[in-house]
């Protein structure tokens, strides 16, 4: 194991993520700590070998110290690792410094979330040429549910995950390991107003479906060829009424009449599986 | 809220499941603890709404007391819960019972693992006139990720979920919550040997496909027209090598290069969906 010598000047940390003013979709600067935030006990750690490896890797991240056992340190290896500086720990005391049951696989790294991006910067850099795809998350507040839902977003080309800012996990924690490293991919857009988002969207051309069990038609069915907003509620109260009332459609997954749903993972990864095939 | 006497015959609890002798396939009474069972620490309970209210509604479920607040009472109702001894309770206490971080919604319910079930009895519980689809779990652990994918079985009619009894988590708990309540409609049934439950598959005319990021076609090009058993590995080790080599196929979800792979209980939601498309 590695172990850097402290930096002289240690990469800023918890500072204000910077603002991009004057961007079309309404934002919010995802540096700054929020009222819901739950950044103590471990929910300013990203955690986990996958995640750990892609917050190192990805050059927009800031961050802090890494606490590593040996064995992380060497499967992450020391060329990702040469940005931070190493604190070699036991298991134990990486499992005191996160919240209980965390599974940290003997890594975890101070990270500061990633700056505020908005919908138009991310809707830009959608590779051209196919569909583009929004998923749009209605007070989803699971975080493994959600990062199960990025890493998938990840998995079939999502152009960005929209959440509610004050109804979302933050990007740490939980979230990032849920996500193993899809965080660094997927753009995680937090908006004020989610119903004002799908009203931007309909005005970029997306077409909006709302995601639930009591939905009219089948998803196979109110498929339409362009772009795509796909909006899932939560396991207890589904989407908001007024939410639901900015789609199109609200479309269901078919399946037995002994379960009453599916995960919203689940549905989730179903769902883009059917819109990219 | 309703609080029933105590019964003058509490039923038994953590009795042996009755084993039923002569099945064709080994297996395991799944009401003796087992070595590496985690009973202990609130893994006997069953727990959250849902789960709650379908080990309830299970005649085949042993049970005994319910503990619950006043609310969740309520939602379970009168009816259901006229099957056991009720214990009013605080969520706080209710949270000191289970394990940390237990998301219990007011509701815990001490059950005894359903009885063993063989593969055959469930093979002919499956229903007539579709394909029947059996899941092969290779060792994964994540009582949540198996609820989930326990979830996703039900909503597709999944005829059997195959899990290897020493590498599996216990049948109540987390796995119970992730569930929602298929525990209680899918026969989870545990092997001592994988291996041989696919060659016992094989014989009753399965066609065997394992799930790998690394298959060698796509799902859609490997689906026969007959019964199928999914094998899916662990999210660390994937599907060991011998379990691998007595599968007909190697199959993938195609996925954007940008994501080493999904989460597995996606993974098996898209596949069985793609399956009874």
């Amino acid at each position: 194991m590695r172990n850097k010598p402290p930096r002289k000047t240690r990469p800023p940390f918890r500072g204000k993520a910077p603002g991009k003013p004057g961007g079309k979709f309404e934002k919010k600067s995802q540096g700054k700590p929020r009222e819901n935030s739950r950044r103590s006990g471990g929910e300013s750690w990203v955690y986990g070998i996958h995640a750990v490896q892609a917050a190192l890797g990805n050059p927009r991240r800031k961050l802090g110290r890494a606490i590593l056992t040996a064995r992380a340190a060497e499967a992450i290896g020391p060329k990702l690792l040469s940005r931070v500086r190493v604190e070699p720990a036991d298991a134990e005391a990486i499992t005191r410094l996160l919240h209980p049951g965390a599974v940290h696989q003997g890594a975890a790294l101070e990270a500061e979330p990633l700056g505020a991006m908005d919908l138009d910067e991310a809707l830009e850099q959608a590779p051209a040429g196919k569909r583009r795809v929004v998923l749009v998350l209605d007070q989803l507040s699971d975080p493994h549910n959600v990062g199960a839902i990025l890493r998938t977003a990840a998995a079939f080309g999502v152009a960005a995950v929209v959440v509610q800012d004050r109804h979302a996990p933050p990007q740490s924690g939980s979230l990032a390991k849920a996500a193993s490293g899809a965080l660094e991919i997927v753009p995680y857009i937090e908006v004020v107003n989610i119903a004002r988002a799908l009203d931007q969207l309909a005005e970029r051309g997306f077409w909006r479906i709302a995601l639930a069990g009591d939905g009219a038609e089948p998803l196979t069915k109110v498929l339409p060829d362009g772009d795509v907003a796909l909006v899932l509620g939560s396991e207890g109260d589904g989407i908001r009424r007024l939410v639901r009332e900015h789609c199109e459609a609200a479309a269901f997954i078919p399946i037995s009449s002994q379960m009453e749903s599916l995960n919203v993972s689940n549905a989730a990864a179903i769902a883009l599986y059917e819109i990219r095939r």
